[in-house]
């Protein structure tokens, strides 16, 4: 098993309200780069800061890292359009970051990214993936690209509030600086990323295809994001079998569909609760209460975790480990 | 324990006769990419070739990959100047390809890779490293780093018969379009790299010098390149502890003085053999013969695999297995 992890930005997270991936707009461009630093190694590396939300909930990174000081997989970073320097080891698909989905093309490199993606996934001797991402503003493109195909379906979103309105103006706007309609994007999913997309949504949609065709397993890890990639897949035609693993915080979201999207895409959908319930930890405080929710692979990793039979609560005592040690080197870097 | 490898090209690997990184001058551009590609995933993927000697010899990356196989070390590829795309994940030094040495300027980014190594070195919270290198041509400009530095030691090849009167012309010749005598470079690290190095000699010194900086434990994997690189660390005032791994067959090569080099500059000295002798196996019997010798970490991963507590006979089964897949995909792919 390979855990691929797509990272990268676009500055729709730049519109204030939309993204909670970082302590304010700008330091979303920091998050992917010190994300892929976390899964990679433990703690931020060249990244200076640790990614935490507005109100302090730390990113889902420490959540994926928990799980593979359990697990021990391999990964593969996606460089699809980072802002900022990482030092995580990564293949580059040659993109910028995305533009704001207002503007009339948000991904130039929409084409290249998903042949590149695609054809990555033929070539790897895997045969088994699990494909995280990592990209600040991800749902709102995702609602984008969802739009564009015409697939009717809520995403959900980091902020314990979902500012879903923000979102579907932010989307209607891009819509009609793109020159269009709902649906018009249907049975193409290359115009909808290059519209209304991402790099990262490019990448992921482009290798689940490639990994279909070789015949590999792919369990795709997210929430609404993850939606996003699995109608853009079906919307290319391919409709081989697809998980997608995620959390029971994105699944409850009733701002979200997540379940009935899944069922009606034909994905599979896996839902791993690392049963964060009897803690007092204050991260794990925070995703009860609805923050951050997923991200980073973190549904994807939780079922990992499961199927290697580790206990949910030596995921927790493992979670509590990293965060422990990534607040004290915040604490020397201060 | 992090295994660093670091990958890169220089134009000197083109002078005719050189290298045996490669079946031909031209193909030694693609052989650190391939060879990155075979230690992360036991196979090219991007890369079209398998890289082998003119006469068929296969890269010693096949070994490394095959000590991985057995031992299950995490890997970190630096791109110090690839010429050529690979699917393995590297962290970036921002550096183009070596010019040849005969140039003026043999690495315009020396002081930058150099500072960018030893800046990653500091913020990895790795304490053990075993740091390997991929750079046809890598012996040449080891031999023009000796001396520009002053220090008396001739140099290996990845040739059965070394070409060591062509290497001490071209580096003659080096001297001389970058304006120095020998020694003029001595404790200045730097300009010796600027002058006579290649990027990934930049980076491996660099980063040793960052890694000792933090107490880490640094075992430098390879024959006359990694001299170069311990002379270098000694010529930037740093003697700190440093393991220096390597194979039989380089440390046997009357044309090298790897022995006597790491004696005076302080290096310890691991040698590990293979123990290719009672095989009849193709690729074995190149390297007893004395082609390849080294490179791609080798000598490090043997040492590695004998930590461990793996036999040999483990080690070459393992080996005859990745060589057979290597074999089977060429196959595939012709």
């Amino acid at each position: 098993m390979r855990f691929v992890l797509a990272v990268g930005s676009t500055e729709t997270a730049t519109i204030d309200g939309i993204s909670a991936a970082g302590a304010s707009p700008e330091s979303t461009f920091q998050t992917p780069s010190a994300d892929a630093e976390i899964v990679e190694f433990g703690r931020p590396v060249r990244a200076s800061t640790i990614p935490v939300s507005p109100t302090g909930c730390p990113t889902p990174a420490v959540v994926t890292r928990a799980v593979r000081e359990c697990v021990g997989f391999s990964t593969l970073v996606i460089d699809a359009g980072l802002a900022a320097s990482t030092a995580a080891p990564t293949v580059s698909v040659e993109t910028e970051p995305g533009s704001d989905i207002r503007e009339s093309v948000a991904v130039k490199s929409a084409q290249t990214v998903f042949e590149s993606g695609r054809a990555l996934a033929e070539r790897l001797p895997d045969t088994d993936f699990t494909i995280g991402e990592s990209i600040p503003g991800g749902t709102t493109t995702a609602l984008g690209v969802l739009s564009a195909l015409g697939a009717p379906y809520s995403v959900s979103s980091s902020h314990r509030q979902n500012p879903i309105e923000l979102k579907r103006e932010v989307v209607a706007a891009g819509l009609k600086a793109s020159g269009l309609e709902r649906g018009d994007a249907a049975h193409d999913p290359v115009r909808a990323l290059r519209s209304m997309g991402d790099p990262v949504l490019s990448f992921v949609s482009g290798f689940t295809i490639g990994a279909l065709q070789t015949g590999a397993r792919v369990r795709l890890a997210g929430g609404s994001q993850m939606i996003a990639a699995g109608a853009l897949v079906r919307h290319a035609g391919f409709d081989g079998p697809i998980e997608i693993a995620t959390t029971p915080f994105v699944v409850n979201d009733d701002s979200a569909d997540v379940r009935s999207a899944a069922e009606e895409l034909n994905l599979d959908l896996v839902v791993t609760d690392p049963e964060f319930d009897g803690s007092n930890h204050p991260a794990m405080q925070r995703y009860l209460e609805g923050e951050a929710k997923e991200g980073v692979g973190m549904g994807g990793a939780l079922a990992l975790a499961a199927e290697a039979g580790i206990p949910m609560a030596r995921v927790r005592e493992s979670l509590e480990t990293v965060y422990h040690s990534l607040l004290e080197d915040s604490d020397h870097g201060s």
